[in-house]
């Protein structure tokens, strides 16, 4: 193949974001020739405002098997990531799904295995990764230089979203539509990296506040503590109420603290282990040797079109994905558990039962008597001011 | 009176520190006559490197019921604070004693009840009170300056100590001698501090870790979440066992966030209340207007000296406490509230369940089967190297 022939599933604001990336030729060895969306408006709105001779679908069905794409980015609301990535690997596409793979991991585990059994390329839009800065958190932990790790530390809040955000879709903040709030919609960035760093938790005990800050059902306030194979212990925090918001993840190990904060990356290295200076120093008081390290970090990254090139290189030339799609689920286990615990008001033991988490989301689906009071269904929102 | 005749009961670390204050004639209106201590050596050195014209106890009542002093500084392990708290003023003594206020609550409240129905001046070692630093944060809030608070988080990792330091006396760290850990010893001021400017929570759910980082019994490591009457929730984070450790106070409000980190202050205050911006902005993305504004801190306050002026000129001239007695059952009740949530593994509504938690200490004295392998009984320690 010498050039992937793109179809676009979902032409709302995020699939608006990467037809334009690749209509405006930044994607080598890409080409978008479709969209597909079940709102014949947008379709509409798209071959005027983006390219007139897209192929256009309301159909993804149809899309999938008419042959005249290669490769599906499914960009539409999180429920049906999982289906249609099933229909596109099935239909010998390669795929690249928007995050969070879907809302429930049972529905994302059925995903897995279809993509386990399929040679086709299957990835996941953690743009995130690509940055340097969460490469290089990652690498200095995985290098051995932070030494074992004793505590994590994520506060996310910098989610922050007006009642007017929440107003301006019908599936939003809805069980039904959406299936969570900020865990689903804003932090699956965040749960990915914070495992992809650090490795994912044995249980999980949260706290959540369900329309705590803004006129919804779905959770908009989160604390999660969690506890590692290791006797490490974590704490997640998010919301989606405060402003201006703090993003600042510590990383505690044997060598001292990673601090990740305003785009920057300190080391406070301690020469010596933590954990053999305590058992050896003669003194009451004291700490090890610490040297605070500004570590260096090269350029911004190429976000969401890093991930379109990576995606498309794997395809043309088996270049090694940076997002696995079978990875997705991960981060979804993490909000699983945080909601689930927060269900039940207990502990969540990792991997999620996932039969339980269902009928638990399902409950809530059901029970739901949450109208909108004012639908303002629109032209996708500007989404650029929207990443933390 | 003209001139507060002091005692101090218990001449260790913290006494011995407080002692030469006087001697050094730091503290106008108040003269050093007696010290008590049970260990006579420790009698004995005071007279030799102290002052050797100082009267001398082995035996707290005596001291008390002799006459020859006016007030006590009460500095001993942390079991006997409230009765020999309760057996100065009984006896017509003023009385100062050092953090925490006890071990449970129970017997704090005793202690309370007493000063409450007592004439004389009762007040409790809460130096950091006196930091312009700590003063200006509870001001903030009190003022209205931050609005509602939402969310509070305090990260006090740097209270680092060795094994040695647990190894240097035998009361140390053990559910007999001390009665706790990290939250008893160390923590008694931030929890009070906490507690001080953002009021107390209504409910706690902590994680705790017993011996996770050294050869003790008691926690050395604690994760708690609590949650307030306005619905704010709150994280309490602390170790005996990182370093470089970390002190990070951030608390959110209506009005932006407060940070207190590295001796400084900062306020991103929002133009606008963040909920009214919230609910009446027309975009989905954008946040109010923000200021981040360096708030101006005027000196570093006085510490113990401070405490130690203060409660002498409300002896003499009827100053107010900066610090009153009767709030150090506060910072105690979070700490039991976050051991007996650990012990439990559920919640515990405040106020604490007084005789349950002494229940489940109790249980913990006499079901202790650790020794201490090799007890350094020592002078004391230099102890101005351990304030965080």
């Amino acid at each position: 193949m010498k050039e992937v022939r793109i179809g676009i599933i979902g032409i709302g604001g995020m699939g608006t974001g990467h037809a334009r990336k690749f209509l405006a030729g930044e994607v080598p060895g890409a080409r978008l020739t479709a969209v597909c969306d079940i709102n014949h408006d947008r379709l509409q709105w798209a071959t005027k405002n983006l390219d007139d001779e897209l192929e256009t679908f309301e159909d993804a069905s149809t899309l999938c098997e008419k042959g005249s794409v290669d490769a599906v980015i499914i960009a539409t609301p999180h429920y049906d990531h999982p289906p249609l990535t099933i229909k596109a690997l099935q239909s010998g596409l390669h795929a690249l799904a928007e995050k969070p793979a879907g809302v429930y991991t049972r529905q994302v585990r059925e995903m897995n295995d279809v993509a386990d059994k399929s040679d086709k390329v299957f990835g996941v839009m953690f743009n995130q990764r690509q940055r340097p800065l969460h490469q290089k958190v990652r690498e200095l932990i995985a290098s051995g230089e932070l030494g074992e790790i004793m505590r994590t530390n994520w506060i996310i809040s910098t989610w922050f979203r007006t009642q007017a955000y929440y107003d301006s879709g019908g599936w939003r903040a809805t069980w039904r539509g959406e299936g969570g709030g900020v865990l689903l919609n804003q932090c699956p960035h965040n749960l990915d990296l914070w495992q992809w760093m650090c490795g994912m938790p044995n249980r999980v005990r949260a706290f959540c506040g369900f329309g705590k800050y803004h006129d919804i059902e779905v959770e908009d306030d989160v604390t999660a503590y969690v506890e590692y194979e290791n006797g490490a212990t974590g704490l997640f925090v998010t919301s989606t109420g405060e402003a201006p918001g703090t993003n600042r993840l510590e990383i505690v190990g044997e060598h001292g603290k990673l601090i990740m904060e305003n785009q920057k990356l300190t080391f406070e290295r301690t020469r010596q282990n933590i954990m053999d200076f305590s058992r050896n120093a003669g003194t009451s008081f004291g700490t090890p040797e610490c040297w605070k390290c500004e570590i260096p970090i090269k350029g911004q990254g190429e976000e969401h079109l890093g991930v379109l090139k990576n995606w498309t290189n794997a395809i043309l030339k088996g270049e090694k994905l940076t997002a696995p799609g079978q990875e997705g689920i991960n981060s979804l286990e993490l909000s699983n558990a945080m909601l689930l615990s927060a269900w039940i008001d207990d502990w969540v033991e990792l991997p999620v039962d996932e039969d339980k988490f269902y009928s638990y989301l399902k409950e809530r689906i059901d029970n739901s008597r949450f109208e909108k009071k004012e639908v303002k269904e629109s032209q996708p929102v500007d989404i650029e001011d929207s990443f933390a």
